[in-house]
């Protein structure tokens, strides 16, 4: 029986890294630079080497270590392969088997979103659920889906793309993904401020907002200040992700939500607008879900890139 | 080995039934009233001795029988209890342990909207592929998710319950479910029949369509002639759904969508609406899916269950 477990979570910049016992404690994390030019080619050369590095300054034998599990920032298949993580430079391979031939440890690789919704249902604000939805509010709106304790994948590996659910006719501005009005138009980070903006073009009441100069947590600072145009902005935010979760469990019936991401440290108050407008329109069936906030933070991804591999 | 399974499939009325070879051929089928009365008591007596029957008088023996699948119109958890199916007067037990008791034979349960979909891919319209959502335009819309070939039961079995994602605001009809605004209202046969209602009530182009009279069947017939007003109606049928579909497609990322039910016998026509407004939508890691027509009609269910319980 092996004792340790490297879990590995590749950023565009970063490439976090944790050394745990099977039971999920971490026992050492760090990081080194993320080496993108000529296609990514140093990025797993570079983790296998850190991984062998701190096997040395351990003591560790390779026997003892259970493998190494990563999360890559793209699509990833059931067998590793990579359909190009375009941050990473990286075009088509099978991540399981290079990364296994350079340390000879087993690898399992998925997709980062994915495998961070497996790190807080192992050790985090999921810990008790085996079938949840990973919601990360962030920049962009990711998501992970927990099945029966498994990442479901999706047939390309692109289930749980949750934040390019289309909710909004006539968006005039395009998403990243090329097309509008896609959830995470509205509920990402940028998605309060683009409302935030759009609330403030046609305001005449008092507000401590500013339009073209307010955050997201500004927006959610002055919700818990009772900002009656913050209030509309966190009502619309909410009712565009209250709804879309709603179509998500009635896809696939999760026991828990788990809200992570930059804009969930709004804590409760972002949870109840999202619950309120949630609860009236989803299936009775899962009208008992929980709502949960993430825990882990940034570490959701070594730990559930851990738990992948010992699956 | 075994040569035989039995497949079953639970309605309100009549009770489907199937015997197969264990590679998916038909030997026989035939059908049992469901007698719901005193709450449904006798239903899986009746299963159980129509077996045994079967049994007799084909000159097979338990042993020879790999199992009994059986399909019921309800939520069915992954260990086979039933959390009350009011069709059949059901409260909640445990299907599996209590027909296996009966009968001697393994037993596996599973909701008829989610079974269907398997008997599609087993040998149905979906065969060739091992993720896909059936989706079953029927007097309401059934879904079924099929994820790596296993059923996507849900936490608390209400798993692709598609017909009930909430597709429109300010809808002031109640749907079965006691929400508002579900797809099912607009994508079942009664919601193209509202639908049309709908768009007749406020038209005054020629049309063959006649409003409180028109049934689906009749709006597609008319949209395959070109009639104006039922091409509008099959525009925002295929909006609701295309669109619907794409959100789902957005969790669980399929290879194809299988579309079955009275409705979808307007074949071809129909899946151009759906797909022309999926497309425009989804992310584009479904962009591809394959939008197939169902070919087991009402004999899916038994498929499906004599699947499940192979599998």
């Amino acid at each position: 029986m092996a004792n340790f477990v490297f879990g590995v979570d590749v950023g565009g910049t970063t490439i976090k890294m944790g050394l745990f016992d099977t039971n999920g404690q971490v026992l050492d994390k760090w990081e080194i630079p993320t080496r993108t030019e000529n296609g990514g080619e140093n990025v797993l050369p570079d983790i296998a080497k850190a991984v062998a590095d701190k096997c040395s300054e351990k003591s560790i034998t390779k026997e003892d270590v259970a493998g190494i599990g990563i999360g890559v920032p793209g699509p990833v298949d059931s067998k590793g392969i990579v359909h190009r993580c375009v941050n990473l430079g990286w075009d088509v391979f099978n991540v399981n088997d290079t990364l296994s031939e350079m340390t000879g440890m087993k690898v399992k690789a998925g997709n980062d979103a994915n495998v961070a919704a497996l790190g807080e249902m192992w050790q985090g604000g999921g810990k008790g659920f085996d079938s949840l939805v990973m919601v990360t509010l962030g920049t962009g709106v990711g998501g992970g889906i927990i099945n029966d304790g498994q990442i479901l994948t999706g047939s390309s590996g692109a289930g749980g793309e949750i934040g390019h659910i289309h909710v909004q006719d006539g968006e005039p501005e395009a998403c990243g993904c090329g097309n509008h009005g896609c959830l995470e138009q509205y509920a990402s980070a940028t998605g309060v401020v683009r409302l935030a903006n759009r609330e403030l073009a046609k305001n005449t009441d008092p507000t401590v907002l500013k339009a073209g100069e307010c955050t997201a947590k500004d927006v959610w600072d002055a919700v818990k200040d009772k900002d009656q145009v913050a209030i509309r902005v966190a009502e619309q935010f909410g009712k565009y992700l209250g709804e879309g979760l709603a179509a998500i469990a009635g896809v696939v019936n999760p026991q828990a939500f788990v809200i992570g991401g930059g804009v969930s440290k709004a804590g409760d108050v972002l949870l109840s607008y999202i619950e309120k407008n949630y609860k009236p329109v989803v299936f009775h069936g899962s009208r008992d879900a929980k709502f949960v906030l993430a825990t882990l933070g940034n570490d959701a991804g070594i730990f559930g890139a851990a738990k992948l591999v010992l699956d």
